[in-house]
C-alpha cells in the first residue's frame, strides 16, 4: 500500500504539469451544481488526457485503496459528485477530444470530457443532429451525461442518452480499460457491457470515450403552444398529435396553470402568447421532412383540435425568433427565484395516474402548511414531471417533510423518485421507495463484482 | 443436496399435473430452430404457471445443483436452446397471460411466454403498434425476444427489443424473484436492472414478466422497390431518403444482384417488379401519417433520385397485396434450399466498410473453392448484413473454413460476429473476434455474481 504522499508523488511522475492541481487550485474551483455554490473539497484534482494515463491513476488509487470522487462537466442535480478532504477528484475536463465523425455510419467518436454543446455543433455542421438536449448543454461534458443517463426535451422522440451511445470505454476499479467501442446499430456479441456504465454515476468505471449515434438533420420544425382545460384533455391530446405526426412528434412539454403565470409578465400582456388563465398548456414540437407541408399539416392537426374543442386556444411560431419565444416559456424554470426558497423535484410515474399524484403532494403538503407554491410541469409523453415547491422556509425539517410529500405516494402507484437527474447522494434515503429490496442487493452484487474495494464514487446511489 | 428424483417428486409435490414431461412426452418434442430437428434431450420439461412457481423450481434446482436449460418458442438460430440427458429444460410456454394494457401509458403487460403475435394483434387491435418484427412471429415468445435482443426489419425506426422493454421480472439463479416492472419511459433511480437480462441469453436468470412500450399506430405505409448500380450510390440513396423522409424511414433493406435473382422467378418475367440485372436493390418503406400527403411525398423523393441518376429504376406498391409482394421478395430467404447446402451468417460492421469486406469474404472463398455461392442481403441501414453461403459440402471442415472466411475479416474492421441472432452455442469460439479478453472478463465476472453454481444456460455464449 502507497501512502497518499507517495501517491501524489507517484502521478507526478508520469503526469505533466497541468495534470494534478492542489491546494488554492482546488479550493477555489466551485462544485458546481444547482445547489452547490461551496467550493470543492478534495485532497488533490487528477486531470489525465488520455485513458493510458488514466489507467495507471486508477490502478495506483486502487493499490492505495485511494477513495476517488469523478467530476465531469458539473452540471448535475443530485450532489453526485460532491467530495471530501481526503478524496482524489479524477476530471475528465482536458479528455476532450473528438476523434472520429462518420456520415455514414452516423457516429461519432470522442472522449468523455467533450462538452455535449461542441457535439451538438460538430452534427449540425455535417447536416446531421445529435438529439440529446438539456438546459447545461454549453457546460455539461458528454461523459457525465452517459454515467447520469440524461433526458431532456427529445426524449419521447430519439429517447434518453442511452438511446444515443453505441460504445464506449471505461477505466475499471483496478485500473483496467474495458474498451467496448461499438459502432454498429446491432451488435449481439455477448453481453452489452456498456449499459453497466450507463446511468450507474461513475460507480463502476469511469467512462473515457465514446461512440455516439448522430442523426440526418430533421429538414422542418414546427411549433405550437396550445391551452386546455382539464388534464384528461392533455392526455387525449398527446395520443391524437402522436398519431397524427406521425413519427415527427420530438416534444411534449406540459405546463400547469401556475407554471405559465410564474413565467409570463403579466404587465406586459401584448407579448403573452396565450391568455394565462387556462388551467394547462401544451408546448408541442415535430421535426420533419419539408418546411411547407409539414407546417401546413401541423396547422390542420391543431386546427381540428380547436373544432372540436379538445384544445381551447393555440399559438403557431412562424418563425425562429417565435419559436425561441415559446421555448423560453417553457425553458425559465429560473423564475422560481421569485418564490425563494424552493426545492425542485424529478420524478416519473404513470400517465394515467398523475392527476390523483398531484392532488395527493398538494394534500400532503396542505397538511403541514396553510401557503404553499406547488409548480408542477415537465415531460408529461415521458411519464415525467418536474415540481417546484415552496413553503416557505427551507430549513431541514421542511426539506424533509416536503421530501416525504413528494415521493411517499409514489410508492403506491410504481413511480420513481428521479426520472432524468440520477439518485446521487440527494435522493439515497429515497432508492427503496422505487426499488425493491432484490433490485437493491443486485446492485450491490454489481458494485461489489466491479469494485470490490469501493473506491469509486463510494457512497453514491446506496451504502 | 436433494437428488434428482427426490427434486422431480418435490416438484410435483406442488406444480399442477400438466406441468412437468417426462420420457416420451420430452423425447417427442422437436428441439426448434433452424438448424436443429433433433428431439429434445433432457431429464425433464418443466413448464410453470406463475413466477412463484418458477421461483420455488428454481431454488430447488439450485440446492440440488441442478442444469438447468430455458425454452421459449423455440425459434432461435444459434442452438441457444440445446439441452442434454441430465438437464431440466424449463419451458415458459404456460405462462402466457396478458396483464394490462395501458392505452395512455402506451405499455402491454404480460408474462414471457406470450407468443410475439398475440402481442402485436393485441397492439393492432387497439389502434397502437408494437414495432418488433421478425419472421418467427406465429411461434417466437416475447421473453425469449428479450433473452435474444430480438432484431428485425424495423429496427432503423424503432430500435431493437430492448428498445421496447420498459420493465422486466426475472427470477435469479437461486430462485430470487427480481421484479423490475418499470412502466415509464424515464426511471433513472439506481441500476437499470433490467439491461442484465436483456440480450444475455437467459444466462442470468429467467425472465418471467415484462413491461412492453407500445405505439400509436402509423396511418400511412408506402414502400418502394429501388434498383441501384453500386454501393456508394446505395449509401448515399441512405442519407437522403433517411434526410427527407424526416422520422418516417422504417425500413431499408439491401439485396445484392445474387439475392434478388435468387428470389425472382425468371421464367415469369411479367411478375418481377424490376429488371434482374441490377447490381442493388434496397426495400425502403416508411411509415406516417396521412396516406395521400405522404404517398406524394415519397414519389417525390424516389423520382429525384431518379433524375439525378442516383437510383437507376423503381417501383411503388399501389395496394397491400403489391406491398406484400415486394416484401415476399425480401423474406423469401428459403429459396436457398436451391442451393444446398448452404451455411447463413449474420453479421454487422460499419456501414463504409462493407464493400471491401464482402470482397475480403469472397476471396477468402475463393482460395478454398472455385465455384461457391455468396449470398447477401439485409438490414444496411443497421450495419447488418446477412451471408448465406454455399460449396457444395456441409462438412465441418467446410463449415469451419467458411467461418474463418466470414469472421476473420471482421476482426479489424471492429465488425460483430452477431448482430441479432446472439451467440449461443454456435458462436461461441468466435466471440473473442468482436470482443477483447477484459469484455468477455467482465462478462464472466457478472455470470458468477449472478450465477455462482453455473446451474443457467450453463456453457452458453461462453466458458
Amino acid at each position: 500500500m502507497v501512502l497518499q504522499n507517495d501517491l501524489i508523488e507517484f502521478l507526478t511522475s508520469f503526469l505533466d504539469e497541468g495534470a494534478i492541481l492542489q491546494g488554492k487550485d482546488v479550493s477555489g474551483r466551485t462544485a458546481g451544481g444547482l445547489h452547490t455554490e461551496e467550493s470543492i473539497q478534495a485532497k488533490v484534482i487528477v486531470r489525465p488526457k488520455t485513458t493510458q494515463e488514466l489507467s495507471k491513476i486508477i490502478s495506483a488509487c486502487h493499490q492505495s485503496n485511494q477513495s476517488i470522487v469523478v467530476h465531469g462537466g458539473l452540471t448535475g442535480l443530485v450532489y453526485g459528485t460532491r467530495s471530501s478532504q481526503d478524496q482524489f477528484v479524477i476530471s475528465l475536463e482536458r479528455m476532450n477530444q473528438i476523434e472520429d465523425v462518420d456520415l455514414v455510419g452516423r457516429t461519432i467518436t470522442c472522449q468523455s470530457g467533450v462538452i455535449l454543446q461542441t457535439i451538438q455543433e460538430l452534427a449540425e455542421e455535417n447536416n446531421m443532429i445529435f438529439p440529446l438536449d438539456l438546459g447545461a448543454r454549453g457546460s455539461c461534458s458528454v461523459g457525465g451525461n452517459i454515467a447520469t443517463n440524461a433526458g431532456g426535451n427529445r426524449v419521447i422522440r430519439y429517447g434518453m442518452m442511452r438511446d444515443s451511445v453505441l460504445g464506449l470505454e471505461a477505466v475499471l476499479a483496478d485500473g483496467t480499460v474495458l474498451t467496448s467501442m461499438n459502432t454498429m446499430i446491432k451488435n449481439n456479441a455477448g453481453y452489452d457491457l456498456k449499459q453497466l456504465f450507463i446511468g450507474t454515476e461513475g460507480t463502476l468505471g469511469i467512462i473515457t470515450r465514446c461512440v455516439l449515434r448522430i442523426r440526418e438533420a430533421p429538414l422542418s420544425q414546427n411549433t405550437g403552444l396550445v391551452a386546455i382545460e382539464n388534464l384528461d384533455s392533455v392526455i387525449r391530446f398527446l395520443k391524437i398529435v402522436d398519431s397524427r405526426l406521425g413519427g415527427n412528434m420530438s416534444a411534449f412539454e406540459v405546463m400547469w396553470h401556475e407554471f405559465y403565470k410564474m413565467v409570463v409578465d403579466p404587465k406586459e400582456k401584448s407579448s403573452i402568447p396565450l391568455n394565462p388563465d387556462y388551467p394547462y398548456y401544451v408546448l408541442v414540437e415535430a421535426l420533419g421532412s419539408d418546411q411547407t407541408k409539414d407546417e401546413d399539416h401541423f396547422e390542420l392537426v391543431l386546427s381540428e383540435c380547436l373544432e372540436s374543442s379538445l384544445i381551447k386556444d393555440a399559438v403557431l411560431a412562424k418563425s425562429d425568433s417565435e419559436r425561441q419565444a415559446l421555448w423560453a416559456i417553457r425553458d425559465d424554470v429560473e423564475q422560481q427565484t421569485n418564490y425563494k426558497p424552493t426545492f425542485m423535484y424529478d420524478v416519473s410515474l404513470p400517465i394515467i395516474s398523475m392527476e390523483d399524484y398531484i392532488s395527493e403532494v398538494r394534500n400532503n403538503l396542505s397538511r403541514s402548511w396553510d401557503d404553499f407554491n406547488c409548480i408542477v410541469f415537465g415531460h408529461l409523453a415521458d411519464g415525467n414531471l418536474h415540481l417546484i415547491i415552496g413553503v416557505g422556509s427551507d430549513d431541514i425539517e421542511s426539506q424533509r417533510k416536503i421530501e416525504a410529500s413528494v415521493y411517499e405516494p409514489l410508492r403506491l402507484i410504481g413511480g420513481s423518485v428521479s426520472a432524468e437527474h440520477g439518485i446521487g447522494f440527494e435522493k439515497k434515503q429515497y432508492l427503496n421507495l422505487s426499488r425493491t429490496p432484490a433490485e437493491i442487493e443486485v446492485m450491490k452484487g454489481l458494485k461489489k463484482t466491479l469494485d470490490p474495494k469501493e473506491i469509486l464514487n463510494p457512497g453514491l446511489i446506496f451504502n
